[in-house]
């Protein structure tokens, strides 16, 4: 009990073990692919042979005739609903008549053995028309482009409008103008994708796998599999090996696929896509190109800004459809942290014959931050102002209205990261330094900032407390740890919030036949919106404790508190009761819910036109220094130190934010330096991690973290979230390096 | 609307239309035996040949070579625990040294068909050396009878003492002593045991199956199958096929075979008994020796009782071990509903080599009724009084004291009931009438009460109360509903508080991974104990629906209200919103919990050695009269009316009621008229369904029901329960007619 005194009440803003350590540590944790279900069958996944193409017969009938082959299926052989995954729109699980990428399917073979249907697969024959492929989101959306939709490649065009923009750079004292362009990115998660399905009676089934939305998973492969009601579904999340916004979308084709075999060959199915055709077919970082206009008065005062910013949407509307959250955070993200009172924005999201462009870290976000904040330098160097000091001129504020107008009225630590990442760095002696290091290297300092709307408009959350039978506190949220600690924090907002030592938490991977709803595991919303529903229900499960121990110790409950995990009395000290002690009297089986509540986040209020309003309830912010060394010669660049610091409202673990920091630092390091999609003619012509060149431990900067903590009053304990904003600005530090 | 408007909050008392009724009349309803699992294995178990033997040796080895045979189980393939079934003590799953009766499995086979299950069935070669058998309980107590366990057949011995009961009988004027003698019996369920289980990765595994007590499967098979944690095991009701009590209990064996099958072969399996294991092998109505001794005053009242109770507990300390229900009602009923100053009251209750004693449709309350009711009516002649108003003088009050000395503050309807059913009965009338028939039969009226503890002393229930996508309400219990309307009844109680129509509601089959814990459906306890959970939980849902109101409105929640399933606005009339509305703006997946809540009732508050305190919370109480024809020649009985008035606090189901008196009266005159399970030498006579005579539709006699309402205060709008009373007194009426 010592430790639970110690302890309790006491977790918020401690670095305590995360969650999962241990059975992670000890190569416990089970991943997909270590599940053996009885009687599995083997999943495969033909692939187009083109970009894009009519497909004009598909003869799988010397396939079928494979020893050990037990289901294949062809587009001819699925009615039309399960052939197409609900939330990706237009987008098959077996094409019938079209392809419109390499990655798509155009049969499914589940057979007893990997060889038996390898060797199905290399005997079904397809027969394609190849048609005109679309390559340049730019061009896609010319009239006489090759089509891949009737009504046009264009799948959105989203506008910011305010003021006058036109008078406001006649106004501009300095007006920079430049074009960007940023490359297609893979997420290269460890694990690809992988799922196992058990068929269930009545046409249901469970399925295992690793996503970041367990309930749209279940929703679609219950539409997929012509089900009434989504519960005949059930969805098992494994270990997760690695997801960066991926497996939000990605997840879905795999878990569908392997249903659709496993009820056909009733049998249990396991299919898992080699690593060339995860890096085919998965969601990409869009592409994109940008042009960027910026005015502003000899005193850096910004007058007007105007931005024009194509995605690469590839082939599906994935990601919701019509506004999924790349494209929406890149129209306001595209002016970065700024007021600028003068302002147009145009975003285009377009249809091409790459692979359909999706969530990957902050979407939308590295690439309108890049060009926005090497606009900032060129201002800079144009004004002769230092960097810092423009972006504090000009950095959004408390009280301040975003382009968009939305008023900030709290939580806005961007001039904080600022004066903490120039502080850290020693700015002004690095920029003051010589041009040269020692070894002749050319040396650069540079900066970059940002903003992030954290978490999602309407994306609500709900969270479940249980008193197990051992006597530990069970949080159930429905959403998945994919390894950046939202277990740890959930918890340790919980035992804050019941004053219980956070060493009696559990909370379990996501079933949806268990879990209560918790939306997606995305846009850093996990602490603020699931963290939000895990303190309220932690509220109640605290009351109800109290009123069990009441009930327990013939007491009235008014007189009991809960702290470090034991029930006392206050009138009498003697008088005390521990959880274990409650579970044994009143927990009748495995569990009993204690408390249950949820987060309902405001909807998003924006005007169609204008872009005007309130896109996302509140934002973090962040400021990165880099410092590079370059290789006259060669070319060649070395990133010897980052300087971070990032406002996240505040900080639940601190070691979590700090992890955050430096990962999100890495992947930033391999999005300027490294990593790029290569395509040419719809044709990845990098499909593996030899051609695909990602930071290896050898590539990485030395990483300082600064964690400033302006605390939003809707959050729990103030928190905002951190996980994408970190990896936002750092591109456009080391370019302006 | 209308319809809503119409139905909404005047659920309670209303007879609805069973919930379930369409699925059922439609053939829709699936039953276990309707399910196949892909892949499915069929198991069979071979049975002891002895009821009393010590096993020599097994050889299966024979039968593990039958083409088609997955998996063979026999005693020495199982490690000492799984071989348990864990809540009934001593039993095995399979046998390995000694089989103690004839349901008894000394192995189990699974197989591709059933003609090979059978075909390895026959080829496993058991050596027995049998032993004596112990038969009858009274005897089976004495040193040197055959003994099952090594301290002895007595499983345990309850007492009841209060006043000086041999000083009450030395003031009596009338004492009547006699001995009576009930029969074992059968519940006889249409659907006998049977399961499907699937193996789950990780050595879990999902059972369907059809039980009273799915949380207690789940634990069972959890422990048997070694688990660490009970939710690796999921179970899954199939709609039952009746039940009776007898599913409390022998469910678990046949889900507990199934899983150990399922696990050996990695194959699902399906095990399904046959009529004759069934019988042989199930719970049976513990057959009782009774011994009565009854003192009276010249006016009528009761001064003595007392009663010693033989119970014939079979072989194994099945339904909770040494307190089974049973017992501890045929202790608590022996005395009937009478104020009676001094009583000793012995239950012993014995093991012998017969079918293990469970529970059955108001364990051990007929058996003991039967005697006590007989020795009333042979009060009632020798003191000349009529058999109603000696009732009337010694039947509890409000304010009275049981002969355990727990006070009655309220719901106390026994005269009430005694008067009803003078008059529907005609009581005098009849008794005044003819000897004779107009056909030469005998003519006979009799009467009987009775008392019945309503629910059990301390068993917890929860409830969740869910808004569902299509802006519906499910409730979930945790509760099995075998045929009695329990599901109906929990809605109508939260369609009455919630204020929503009763159409709108919806309640599915218990499944472990989903509902809260809910208890065992018996000891008519779902109404009382499980609907106050429900009521608890239905008024949290009515605020939760209330607060998202509030949030889609925009308006204050304490200004709306929840009228007949639509949310208004007080003080502006077209401010209103449906449940659909609400549930398409917050319900993110299937569905959403509005409220949870549970009951937990007293702990039963009894002395060892006296047996005083309070076993049960609250009471129900009934009598009914009974009309027999009796054909002097032949001996052949008709029952030719029954007249039952049972108080139930409060009906909530009016044709619930009525259905459940149907049934309990049918019930009875099997039990008096025709049921025994025939015994020799621990070998049963007739375990089918010719050679075990139940009523059939002709023997049914015209039953006129009648509810009583005296309210519980501390039942769900006042309700107790129904279900087992309704037959405890009907085999004591047709005797004493």
């Amino acid at each position: 009990m010592a430790e639970a005194k110690d302890m309790g009440g006491a977790a918020v803003g401690q670095t305590l073990p995360f969650l999962d350590a241990p059975e992670k540590a000890a190569g416990a944790a089970l991943y997909l692919d270590d599940l053996r279900l009885p009687g599995m069958l083997t999943g495969r996944a033909l692939r187009s042979a083109h970009a894009h193409a009519r497909i004009v017969s598909v003869d799988a009938r010397e396939a079928r005739q494979v020893p050990g082959v037990a289901a294949v299926l062809t587009g001819a052989d699925l009615p039309d609903g399960p052939r197409m995954i609900p939330h990706r729109r237009g987008a098959p699980l077996v094409a019938r008549d079209r392809v419109r990428y390499m990655g798509d399917v155009v049969a499914l073979v589940a057979a007893e053995t990997e060889g038996a249907a390898e060797a199905a697969l290399e005997r079904i024959r397809v027969e394609y028309e190849p048609l005109p492929v679309a390559q340049d989101p730019r061009e896609a959306m010319a009239a006489q482009a090759p089509r891949l939709w009737p009504e046009g490649n264009l799948l959105n065009h989203a506008k910011i409008r305010n003021g006058d923009v036109e008078e406001g750079f006649r106004r501009a004292d300095v007006v920079v103008e430049n074009e960007y362009q940023t490359p297609s990115g893979e997420h290269l998660y460890l694990e690809v994708e992988s799922a196992a399905v058990a068929p269930l009676p009545g046409g249901g089934c469970q399925i295992w796998g690793c996503t970041q939305q367990p309930f749209l998973v279940r929703q679609n492969a219950a539409r997929a599999l012509g089900l009434k009601g989504e519960t005949a579904v059930r969805f098992v999340q494994t270990i997760p090996g690695g997801a960066f916004g991926g497996k939000s979308e990605a997840s879905l084709d795999v878990c569908l696929r392997a249903a659709l075999l496993a009820r056909a060959a009733q049998r249990p199915v396991k299919l898992v896509y080699s690593r060339e055709e995860s890096m085919i077919a998965s969601s990409k970082r869009h592409a994109a190109f940008i042009r960027s206009r910026t005015g502003a008065a000899r005193d850096g005062r910004i007058v007007a800004a105007e931005v024009e910013v194509y995605l690469d949407k590839g082939a599906y509307a994935a990601n919701g459809g019509d506004n999924p959250p790349a494209f929406k955070r890149a129209t306001y993200h595209a002016l970065g942290p700024y007021q600028i009172p003068n302002v147009k924005v145009d975003v285009y999201c377009v249809h091409t014959n790459h692979p359909y462009g999706g969530q990957m870290r902050g979407p939308g976000c590295p690439q309108v931050h890049f060009a926005c904040e090497q606009q900032m330098d060129e201002l800079a160097r144009a004004l002769q102002i230092d960097p810092i000091e423009l972006r504090r001129i000009n950095g959004l504020k408390v009280g301040a209205r975003t382009p968009w107008n939305q008023r900030l009225p709290e939580s806005v630590g961007l001039l904080e990261t600022l004066a903490k990442a120039e502080e850290a760095s020693g700015w002004s002696g690095r920029r003051g330094g010589g041009r040269r290091a020692p070894d002749g290297r050319l040396r650069g300092v540079g900066v970059a900032s940002c903003l992030y709307g954290t978490g999602n408009a309407y994306s609500p959350a709900e969270a479940h407390i249980f008193l197990t039978a051992e006597g530990r506190i069970q949080v159930a949220a429905g959403v998945v740890d994919f390894g950046q600690g939202s277990k740890t924090v959930l918890c340790q907002i919980a035992a804050e919030t019941m004053d219980v030592p956070y060493g009696s938490f559990l909370m379990g991977a996501v079933d949806t036949a268990v879990d209560p709803f918790g939306g997606t595991s995305s846009s850093s919303r996990i602490t603020m919106q699931g963290g939000k529903a895990v303190f309220q229900a932690a509220l109640r499960a605290r009351q109800e404790v109290l009123r069990l121990a009441g009930l327990l110790l013939e007491a009235d409950p008014g007189d009991l508190e809960l702290r470090g995990g034991l029930v006392r009395s206050r009138s009498h000290a003697e008088t005390r009761v521990t959880l274990a002690e409650l579970a044994k009297a009143y927990v009748a089986d495995e569990h009993k819910l204690l408390g249950a509540a949820d987060n309902i986040p405001p909807p998003a209020k924006t005007d169609h036109e204008t872009g005007q309003g309130e896109p996302y309830e509140v934002y973090g912010f962040g400021t990165q220094v880099a410092e590079v060394l370059v290789d006259a010669e060669t070319g060649e660049i070395e990133v010897t130190g980052v300087w971070a610091a990032h406002d996240v409202g505040r900080a639940i673990s601190p070691l979590g934010v700090q992890q955050q920091i430096d990962g999100g630092v890495y992947m930033g390091v391999g999005f300027c330096l490294m990593e790029e999609v290569v395509q040419r003619g719809g044709r990845m012509l990098n499909p593996d991690m030899h051609g695909y060149l990602a930071p290896t431990v050898v590539d990485m900067p030395p990483v300082e973290g600064h964690i400033v903590e302006d605390p939003y009053s809707n959050g729990p304990y103030g928190a905002k979230g951190v996980g994408e904003q970190v990896t936002v600005p750092t591109a456009a530090a080391i370019a302006n390096a």
